[in-house]
């Protein structure tokens, strides 16, 4: 169990807005995970080794959490260059720092082999540049189901982190952007140093062709028509907790404004109750911007960034997390800031995990198996 | 949120025990549904208008205690008579204490259209007079499986309360207890006033002919033989919860006993960590020996009952209670005592909420729909 009382320093357009967490206070992190056809567009995701493979990382990024490898396949998530998933950074702080975590499936291709949260209204995504996302209602569904995790299980906690896996997310988090009337067209980062950005834009507005409409004001008729799965769910995760004044961390990089966006178009107030939790290397991304992102979307909520450096590794697989590859995902950085607001986990302690959680996975030691 | 710093009074063998939470402490609900084709033989359960709506029983439940009323279904369960289930007692428990709480399907027949804990090792349970309980080693991978909630989810507090709905669980708990050497043949409850002991021995009796070579101090392989899919998993729960020093309050009538003898047989220390909470309904049943079956089990588990009484209701429904229907289910006297835990409920507040809750539901309101 962890107890914290802290502060995290998070950046808006006004400077320095403090988080506070001002009584002892309970944290509970989720992971939402969920498929998108859209991941399996050639050069769309890195998430997998092929694009075909990207289908199976939401539910090998889940196991690993819980149990440090897959289950479901012989080997954990990795990029085409071998680089592998960013759920190793979470699971060596949710281990370092004792934190309570659970997943969430709101339409995992393969479902993990874990206990985890089902939604009844889960579904997979289609591929948004030739299909509809989700069946017409599935959206209001999936958010009006997660809302209620928020409203019974979240009563539990004073704060939750908010995280998720779903390759090929910032195409169609750009997709919600967009059809709500956020012009996120080139500010959406990847999890490449190459951002296929026209790629995503071409997708995105041949999409939008088949949306046409579409009242950019409806999230729900816009998640089903560009949307997916795990942003609409997300969103519906942080609806309910507001209502139980829980303070929020939503995990992730620009995909966030997708959830923000859909947030907004619900008149949701987010200041003083929700902060972007994500990782350095989105805040430097030079391919993205998530600055101008949530500006553009709410300027009133803050950006906090976990300050990875992975410099100094041993590992090379790490090493390349500097040369722009991965950068965030499954909650990498919204986790070590929680972590950090325990007030028992420093920074050092968080980077000498994920080092030596590496280090296991690659000499194939597992604390489970 | 519920911050609860308490005494529960329970009684075990050496008089009252009490059970202390000496911190400001936080709660969580779990309730474990499953459905065992056990309660399908005729006259074995009530828990459902007809022997096959007992299947239906577990999801309707949950449905039930989420949104106040049944989706997947037109009524909510009730018995031959016209009783209804006991989530009504539940739901007005959670509502009024504002306790956090969760579902956890271990083997439903009907997926609940809820937001639940899946066990992608979920299966119904056979008839256990003529079939395999379950399938040879899914036992051991619920219980392993349930384990990981304890162990991650339930870090976020100190007290947890796991309730139960599984229709013809009182004979699968027999079937269980008896298995694994513990003789309850005479001793086991059941939601009528008339208790069908004979039957529910004969089915026992029969399926343990078919498993006449089963190792009597194997859980696991008792369980697949006797058992069902939600007393192995509120046991590995409670294993789970342990590993991270929570307090546990197993919410249940004489069924509890399978889940103390499943944990004994692994040798789980349960002293001062767990009490069964159950109903005056229960303790006071002339048909069955909740305190001889616990004596039997562990001498040191305590037993805590919640003073129900009906007997002023003004609704025929609930006043059937006090000539010996239901008695108890869906954790209805566990989460009571939780509630009480809380000390800002009291007894009073407690019948009063489940004649407000019966009130609407007899009225046909509901407050989402």
């Amino acid at each position: 169990m962890v107890g914290m009382k802290g502060v995290i320093e998070a950046y808006n357009s006004d400077g320095i807005r403090k988080f506070f967490i001002t009584k002892p206070s309970r944290a509970l992190a989720l992971y939402i995970i969920g498929s998108t056809k859209s991941s399996t567009i050639p050069r769309i995701s890195i998430a997998g080794a092929t694009p075909q493979a990207t289908m199976f990382t939401p539910a090998l990024d889940a196991e690993y959490l819980v149990y440090g490898r897959a289950l479901s396949m012989k080997e954990i998530p990795i990029t085409p260059e071998g680089i592998p998933t960013p759920a190793v950074l979470t699971r060596a702080i949710l281990n370092v720092s004792n934190l309570p975590f659970f997943v969430v499936d709101s339409g995992s291709y393969l479902e993990p082999k874990i206990p985890k949260i089902t939604l009844s209204s889960r579904n997979i995504g289609g591929r948004i540049d030739i299909e509809q996302a989700l069946p017409e209602g599935t959206s209001e569904k999936l958010f009006n189901e997660a809302r209620i995790i928020g409203r019974t299980l979240l009563k539990c906690c004073d704060i939750a982190t908010i995280g998720e896996s779903i390759p090929g997310g910032t195409t169609t988090a750009l997709g919600i952007m967009v059809s709500l009337g956020y012009e996120a067209w080139d500010l959406i980062s990847s999890a490449g140093p190459q951002n296929p950005l026209d790629l995503k834009r071409r997708v995105v507005a041949k999409g939008l062709e088949r949306c046409k409409d579409l009242p950019t004001k409806d999230p729900f008729k816009a998640n089903d028509c560009l949307g997916d799965p795990v942003h609409i769910s997300m969103a519906g995760i942080v609806a309910g907790a507001l209502e139980n004044d829980l303070k929020v961390i939503l995990a992730g990089g620009t995909q966030m404004g997708a959830v923000l966006a859909i947030l907004k178009r619900l008149n949701f107030k987010l200041e003083d109750k929700l902060i972007i939790g994500t990782t350095r290397w989105i805040i430097e991304d030079p391919t993205s911007d998530i600055i101008k992102i949530v500006k553009m979307i709410d300027e009133k909520v803050p950006i906090a960034a976990f300050d990875y450096n992975f410099s100094d590794s041993p590992y090379e697989g790490l090493r390349y997390y500097e040369k722009g590859f991965v950068k965030e995902g499954v909650g990498a950085g919204g986790t070590a800031l929680l972590a950090l607001l325990s007030g028992k986990i420093s920074r050092d302690d968080i980077i000498k995990a994920v080092y030596n959680e590496y280090g296991n996975l690659i000499r194939g030691e597992s604390p489970e198996g």
